[in-house]
């Protein structure tokens, strides 16, 4: 097992994550083989050749070591800490030509990586509206308050609103990165970023001091998908890297959620298309987002309604009666009857019953709509 | 045919619209025989005793030609100009305890009611805000532009939007009223629903005088939703009359649709659900309306895309190389392609073709950035 994960840790610094030539070896001779054949030069489909260039002064058991003397782990699949649901990439398809289980994660945090099974993803654009944040911040607290994890990326906009919501209630946050765990970016989020890996977990595939290059975000991006129970995607334009996100969990068969805005908004045309076309759901808030990724029923939710006004009590008949009734003056009983366009008599009991219950008041010449009959007046 | 007309004018007088008795004998005894069962105190299921009260005075030949004095018309069932997709409404679902096929249609309007066999409705709350009756006005204009009908009530709010829009862009538009044509409901649309009469319709299956009862607003909905080839709910509360609308158009199996707004508007809660429970379709604007309502490709848009980037051009491997040239100062060979973890030979290539294609720039000590390597930074 040590030589595995010293393989493991040797192989996230020679490759980039998601290599599907790297996740195809390691299926068929394993980390410890392939991490020989890379120093022997012997490893196939130029895999050698590309890591060649960071062969020179590589010594995973001393990066191991200072990586533990910065309070980072290196979590390996047959941990037991390592979160099993990671092991669905195996069978995902491919995004962005990128693929396959992490060969192991980076972690600075108290949070165990196992605990993890039912978090929920919170991600959207950078480029965020305060509408936006408002939201991602409300959803991070809810996740929060339901005992789940959150997790998310750590850019500026969605990302950020999403944690400091789930901290503000004082839930976990776990916040994976497209860089080393010991470097910051953005720079900015120093401090979110300290406070992260103090009270939940900050995780990267790549290892100490690498550099958070384009395409690693788009790999980062499946782990975010794969460790959460589903993701929602709270604003989006069209080429937003959430919408990536988005494309991981729909090709990990885990919900996929979106929260709707304004059609005008440029940061939410991403998201309207992916509920358009069906691949995701349409959430509008904490609620939603628990119902759809809880087990059966857990947070199953009533269906919404209106308000109830007084005369949903009537029955069909009497609510006629009751509609025939004008609305500022008296009528008589024969007016009222061929208004509603019911028998006499029927007309009669049901004037009764309704003055009975105060929807009408008898009058001298008639009647007229009583304090329960609601002014409100009809309408589509 | 005079009888059937005759019979059929008298029965939308004595019965109310939608009434699923008067449907049911309709189908069973024809027009002529239930006007005189009802004349002859014969007819079934009370039908007699609630039409009781509107006999005295009533005088279907005289009333026809009041209405032709006043420039209305009753269009039946076998009529020219009869609209027969609402004869799907004999074979849908009933809501509300409402059903049917219209005894008849008393009209306002030069538009004939066969020319709407591909017309859009647009309905939604009459508290609306700026926002949904922004929308709604660009949905009137893009149908109108689209030389389709508009088709929906005459509230206040989505309905009177989607008319304004409508009629802006030189388009017809048909009102269904919950009334008879020749009255204003709301007052304050006096002058809209003239409009309409002189450049498209006003239609109801209410003969002249009738009021705007709470429940012929209901069965008014169905005229809406059976007229037209899709429905869009623009705004509307969980209680609001448009949903019933949706309902109708979703028992019709015509395209409903619903458009998004802000989480927290409560004259969106009720589109959000029903987009939620899959029974909606999210639109954005006319496009979208366009597409669903479409013949097969007809409108058929092209997926939404993001801006193109210059570096979308590249592959894989030389967006690998580009990205490991550092954003703000010159890296040597070496340095890039450990970077990218892609082999030296080749990374020296790809530099060569990102130099010609102005992606980096030799210098004196390496390469740097280009001119079209955009300086977006990478992110979620």
């Amino acid at each position: 097992m040590k030589d595995e994960r010293l393989a493991r840790a040797a192989l996230t610094r020679l490759t980039e994550p998601g290599d599907v030539r790297v996740v195809d070896a390691l299926l068929q001779v394993g980390a410890v083989r392939l991490y020989d054949d890379v120093l022997a030069h012997r490893a196939a489909d130029r895999l050698a050749d590309d890591a060649a260039g960071r062969l020179p002064g590589l010594d995973p058991e001393a990066e191991l070591q200072q990586a533990a003397d910065l309070g980072i782990r290196f979590v390996i699949p047959g941990d037991l800490e390592w979160p099993t649901q990671l092991d669905d990439l195996a069978h995902s398809e491919s995004v962005s030509e990128l693929a396959g289980v992490p060969i192991g994660l980076w972690v600075k945090g108290p949070l165990r990586l196992d605990s993890l099974v039912d978090s929920v993803a919170v991600v959207g654009s950078r480029s965020s509206t305060t509408y936006g944040e408002d939201i991602a911040r409300r959803l991070g607290a809810g996740v929060a308050r339901a005992g789940r994890c959150l997790v998310s990326g750590a850019a500026y906009g969605i990302d950020q609103a999403a944690h400091r919501g789930a901290l503000a209630a004082d839930g976990r946050s776990v916040a994976v990165l497209a860089c080393g765990v010991d470097r910051a970016y953005p720079a900015a989020h120093r401090s979110l970023l300290d406070h992260l890996a103090t009270t939940g977990a900050v995780v990267s595939e790549l290892p100490v001091g690498c550099a958070p290059l384009r395409l690693r975000f788009l790999s980062r991006n499946r782990i975010i998908a794969a460790l959460s129970s589903g993701t929602v995607v709270v604003e989006a334009a069209l080429r937003s890297g959430a919408l990536h996100t988005a494309g991981w969990a729909a090709s990990l068969s885990r919900p996929l959620m979106g929260v709707p805005g304004p059609v005008g908004s440029a940061q939410s045309q991403g998201v309207h298309h992916w509920i358009r076309k069906g691949a995701a759901s349409l959430v509008t808030g904490p609620h939603d987002v628990l119902e759809l990724v809880g087990g059966a029923g857990q947070y199953l939710q009533e269906e919404p309604r209106g308000p109830v006004l007084p005369r949903d009590s009537l029955n069909r008949r009497h609510r006629h009666v009751l509609e025939a009734v004008p609305l500022r003056r008296c009528a008589g009983l024969d007016s009222i009857a061929a208004t509603a366009g019911i028998a006499l008599l029927e007309a009669q009991t049901a004037l009764g019953y309704l003055a009975r219950h105060d929807f009408v008041v008898r009058a001298e010449d008639g009647w007229r709509l009583g304090p329960r009959a609601t002014a409100d007046l009809p309408g589509a």
